[in-house]
């Protein structure tokens, strides 16, 4: 079979900062994006896909090369979708992961090709080669240039036109290889990418090198394609992620943490031992305590809690969805960035790369901003600002620069101060005269504004505490107040 | 009847900044604090008495003024239990709300108490003067005299034992009128004090004002008396006020919010048409869209509206709970303060009490700490590090002060760089002389710390990930670009 065209199967219908509300359509049924298509192990099923469905599930990922080893040649007869008992859009990993756990897999990457065509995946992927953590670079290159190699083999070797090809981004902590892994397997006709390897990052909480990942691979890939990221479970991890570029992630977090007894929160994890309350509302949580869970059987604990880490997931999705919807993504973020320091240091770094985070932000928000700490400088919004003074706007030729702190009423240009101010300028120095000074307001947060300016979103929309103490005042404070 | 003893009705048994977790006991069973009693209306009911038991609720208010013009002598046969069909605590509010937007009741002030008795509330109001918001300073004082002139009488018109007395506390936004308000109720024997009037301050978003309003009478009524805060209805001020010492609330909210299609989430408010999503696992919301609830007839439109509103509402007091029961209430105040900049502005004002509050939170915590923002150095672990270096820690009378940076490692005087450290000014200067040294070690966020004090919490148990960029760096580094 010939290499296919590039088939359009993602649909985007609104962003915020490089996050996209989109719809990726299969042979099995089109979903929303962002999504989080649950591991479906068929083995170990807390939750069937059944219920997952009703849960409002309509895309689950499962393993082919598990599938391979239970079901054989029955799950070719039954198909897929008959042996997970799921109307929605089944999607199958390759089995890769196995191979960076176990470090090898019994089946050859054409045999899984033609597996998941014989099984009738609706989106598949290709057995990539893992990078992992611990890799050298060399040896990490070695797994890019592999990885490429089979994903050129794929179009030899594909007969079905019909299933989406996920072609697998790899180079791990390497940022550049990531980059050149990204450029490799973009010029390839695959339907959508997926960042591998992210795991053992998540798992060390780096998710300030998960951005720079996430990045290499998202900058180096066609807007054009969905970018799936592999392992990312913990909804904790999804604004942050989505934020980056991702449309879609996989997650089996949901079920081993139940089977950990471990209570997933959009702000982090409990164990259910260490709750006196569940705070939560979801159906499982409303009307129970902790206790009523822990005295159980094991078997219903594990299942509810994996309802619950289910619903929390859910929950999350629709929270980051609404926020896409209606421009909020950046507010999202920040708040979950309080969850622990080591996503406060993702958005930091995050923010390095808002240039380029502004480019992709639509400029159609009109709401106005909440300016809580010094990090939100680098929201588009402001960032937007700041690059129209600096580039676009050309200050006028006058002869006097006239700085002036702001006062309250917002935009200035259009208050009473704003008139009687030019009419007393007027005044003293006559029509000309006045003619000659540009004024700037000055202040905080924005600095300095030409009044020419000042009725520019978010200048004349924007809510701002005022500014906050500096870590370093406080510690300054302390080290004068104890010398003395 | 004489006037009573000072009852326990209050029992403590958890305290995190100036929060309680505790139980109110009276005749009508007991309830856990913090607590919200919902507004009950028995002539508009979205939600019954009894379904909201059946929620978890095991206390409710009602208005004693409504009742008694619905209902009159029929309450005193059946009883407020009876006509509302609730086994839990029943509460009654006297009318002094009424009073404050009506401008007039046409009850007197001991007809309510006898009526309250009469219908067997078992925890009643007096009918106090509410202060309003527009009033002047002298004004004010009078709501205040008159109501401790309404309460001083309670005591000789009071018929039965078992009713908990609410002995509210006037003043509005003058402060030091709070404060003598709460001293003039303190001085008389009701079970539980509450703060009057705060509405029109949360209305206005004036949470730093209200903080010192709650302040004002927490500080100036005994600790072992609950405080009630009359009108706090949205999830997002929870926090706050129990960070401040209120052990209850009051809310119509819920229900107000639903008759105006008004959906509440703990960061703020939706308007359900503003909704693509229900960023929600509530019962009400975890299968539902908002084009569900939209299409719906009005009045089941509402009635869901108030379920999901009350959902959250509990599903935040229960995160509040568990946050004292694990002494991480600052945590959750700190990313409630996100939902928005006058909620910002209220923790910093909180934090300008913080030697005080830092007497009243328990020292046991043991929990290493994570410090996001400047404002997270007035935690009471930071600040209670603060005191006791500045206070209580005796620098040791040596002849040399040694400043060092903070390595890695911590504590720093369990790692191997200490005891080389040591070892090399030994062989350096002789046992003597590194006897002359006092190493402190120099770094953020804790500013300075003498090696002898650094196993202290918080300082070996704390996650940082490094200091703010400040506004006024971001402001500076804008104005001197633009000026060039």
């Amino acid at each position: 079979m010939s290499r296919g065209e590039d088939t359009m199967c993602f649909e985007v219908r609104q962003r915020d900062l490089m996050a996209r509300l989109g719809t990726i359509e299969t042979k099995g049924g089109k979903f929303e994006t962002p999504a989080l298509l649950p591991v479906v192990n068929p083995a170990i099923q807390l939750v069937s896909p059944r219920e997952l469905r009703e849960l409002g599930f309509k895309a689950l990922i499962t393993n082919a090369y598990i599938i391979m080893r239970h079901f054989g040649d029955r799950a070719k007869e039954e198909g897929i979708h008959g042996i997970l008992d799921f109307d929605g859009v089944v999607a199958t990993d390759s089995g890769a992961y196995q191979l960076l756990v176990y470090g090898h897999v019994e089946v050859g990457p054409d045999e899984v090709v033609a597996y998941q065509e014989a099984i009738g995946s609706d989106i598949a992927t290709i057995l990539d080669v893992p990078t992992g953590w611990a890799n050298s670079r060399e040896e990490a290159l070695e797994t890019v240039v592999e990885t490429a190699r089979r994903g050129e083999a794929l179009w030899s070797i594909k007969e079905r036109d019909d299933v989406l090809w996920i072609g697998p981004i790899q180079g791990g902590r390497f940022t550049d290889l990531v980059a050149y892994s990204a450029r490799l397997m973009s010029s390839m006709p695959f339907h959508i990418h997926a960042l591998g390897s992210p795991t053992v990052v998540m798992e060390a909480y780096r998710f300030d090198v998960l951005v720079d990942m996430i990045l290499a691979a998202r900058l180096n890939t066609p807007p054009g394609r969905p970018l799936h990221l592999f392992g990312a479970g913990h909804p904790m991890v999804f604004a942050l992620a989505v934020a980056l570029g991702c449309d879609t992630f996989d997650s089996a977090a949901y079920a081993i943490y139940a089977r950990d007894g471990r209570y997933m929160l959009e702000n982090g994890t409990y164990r259910l031992e260490e709750l006196e309350y569940l705070p939560c509302s979801c159906p499982v949580c409303a009307r129970r305590e902790p206790s009523d869970l822990l005295e159980m059987p094991r078997w219903e604990r594990e299942r509810l809690l994996a309802l619950h880490n289910l619903y929390v997931c859910l929950r999350e999705l629709r929270a980051i969805r609404q926020a896409i919807r209606e421009g909020g993504l950046w507010e999202l973020l920040a708040l979950r960035a309080r969850s622990h320091p080591s996503l406060a240091k993702a958005l930091r770094k995050l923010a390095c790369y808002s240039d380029i985070i502004e480019k992709c932000s639509p400029t159609s928000r009109k709401k106005g901003v909440f300016i809580f700490s010094p990090l939100d400088m680098y929201r588009p919004e402001v960032v937007r600002f700041r690059e129209r003074l600096l580039r676009r706007f050309r200050p006028p030729t006058k002869r006097v620069l006239l700085l002036m702190p702001y006062t309250t009423g917002r935009p200035f240009s259009r208050t009473p101060e704003h008139d009687s101010f030019f009419s007393t300028l007027v005044a003293r120095l006559g029509a000309e005269g006045a003619k000659q000074v540009h004024l700037c307001l000055l202040g905080l947060p924005f600095g300095i504004t030409p009044v020419e300016l000042d009725q520019l979103h978010p200048l004349s929309q924007h809510e701002f505490p005022g500014p906050n103490w500096g870590f370093e005042q406080w510690a300054l404070s302390l080290l004068v107040a104890y010398v003395r």
